[in-house]
């Protein structure tokens, strides 16, 4: 197939649009997955199934994760190869259509969106040279159920996310109702502090990050430190050492400045320039 | 036409499907009305027709209520007369299609999906009798900029709804994370205590129904009582002298009993009953 990306299939048809009774697309009622792929491969694809698996779970959709892969893995050999040496896979999985109500359906056929983008393009200075970085006015509620899960009520970071159109920011941080850190828009964010690596506490709000986990399983035992998982605040954030966020998408990128009152700035760190080398070298593995 | 209902309309075009890259299905980026329809028109429509207004001008949505109007009038001239005698309507407005991120688009064309569903049938004796309900365990997050507005984000009342099968249960109670009464998953709430008409304050999270605003602003003054917004515990609910729910489709259902923990009972109050009559009254004036 030679076109443009983006190619979407719906329940493993490409093209196929969206029925309006879709509790997707009624209510948010669904999760994702933002997925990095080189090579026609998905190098956190273990991580990202699990977080798909647990996530559906919480929300009580019953989902069939080896249709998931069959849908794409048939999508993949849909997409020309060259298309895939680089490519960013979107998977959406909502609780299918219902009626009009939110009461769940008698009968559950989740719908399986899965897309092939483009490759995100952020400037390469990002990794290397750090970001800058703001504050958003908008909070995140609380919420123990939802908390952790990338779902599609995703209001809040939108909402978030409209507060600048400023291009030399890159990302805009989150913090709740109670004024912990928690997240970014579209990242986790991890401080260091007087050697510790220190990421805040998911259990109230903020999803928890396929990357964020696999830095902290996979790759901060090399650094030979212990990722901590604690509640964070503004304090913590203007007093550490070093600071990074993280995705699947965009990797680590040191957090430089901090726009703002009281505006600050931080070095990119040792730790977190370790932490990058030891990351490449951990995703190149799984490649 | 001569079809079953529902019959959807997407930006007017009745059949059409929903892009998957329509925010509405990936983030649910948007909001909706239900409204009750009698004989082809909608009563309360000043009233839903403002929230639309003032939820779009939340989110940022640029809508355009004209045409709004303009579909649900195509739509209405496309549906059988005899099953617009009693329907229920159902708006969903979102911010259209988007890219793969939560940034706003360049350009905003808005998705306008108008649907006309079969009226919702309850037993009467919800409305004479009264309705036994229940709290539910799942708790409402705060945000102060999300509070009021009927937007998609609706996972939380989902869950909360997903809480029980009996069908001896009509409702379920909300409460947020500070332990304050909101609301019920589909109505809102109303306590009578000492003669006076108390309704939870909603500026930290529920949605503020259209019929709530129709009680507080067109009927309750006929009672001669004067409707206090404020915060509402459930030691308030439990020592109600007279407690209703209330909604734009099903208008007020008497609570006689809430069940758990500890189970309680009213009676179908005085001035529920009263306020029920002006409600026919006041809705058959706009009719």
């Amino acid at each position: 197939m030679q076109r443009k990306l983006p190619i979407i299939a719906i329940n493993g048809v490409v093209d196929k649009q969206v029925s309006p009774l879709d509790r997707g697309f009624t209510y948010g009622d669904g999760v994702f997955e933002t997925c990095c792929m080189v090579n026609a491969k998905i190098p956190l694809w273990r991580f990202h199934r699990e977080r798909l698996i647990d996530s559906c779970d919480a929300l009580l959709i019953p989902i069939q994760i080896n249709i998931v892969e069959q849908y794409l893995q048939q999508l993949i050999e849909q997409v020309q190869s060259t298309e895939l040496t680089n490519a960013v896979v979107k998977i959406i999985v909502t609780r299918g259509e219902g009626g009009r109500g939110y009461r769940l359906p008698d009968v559950i056929n989740p719908t399986i969106c899965i897309g092939v983008f483009p490759a995100a393009v952020y400037p390469e200075d990002y990794n290397n040279r750090g970001v800058t970085v703001r504050v958003c006015n908008q909070q995140l509620g609380s919420n123990t159920s939802l908390a952790g899960l990338k779902h599609l009520n995703r209001l809040e970071h939108i909402l978030a996310r409209a507060e600048w159109r400023d291009e030399n920011i890159a990302e805009g941080l989150l913090l709740d109702t109670n004024g912990n850190l928690i997240e970014a828009t579209v990242s986790n964010i991890f401080i260091v502090k007087d050697g510790s690596l220190l990421t805040p506490d998911l259990t109230q709000s903020g999803v928890a990050g396929v990357m964020r986990r696999f830095i902290m399983e996979s790759v901060a035992s090399q650094l030979n430190v212990e990722p901590v998982i604690k509640k964070l605040t503004l304090d913590d954030l203007y007093s550490a050492d070093e600071v990074f966020l993280c995705n699947s998408v965009f990797g680590v990128w040191p957090v430089v400045q901090v726009v703002g009152e009281p505006a600050c700035k931080f070095p990119v760190g040792k730790i977190t320039s370790q932490l990058q080398q030891l990351l490449i070298k951990a995703l190149n593995a799984l490649s």
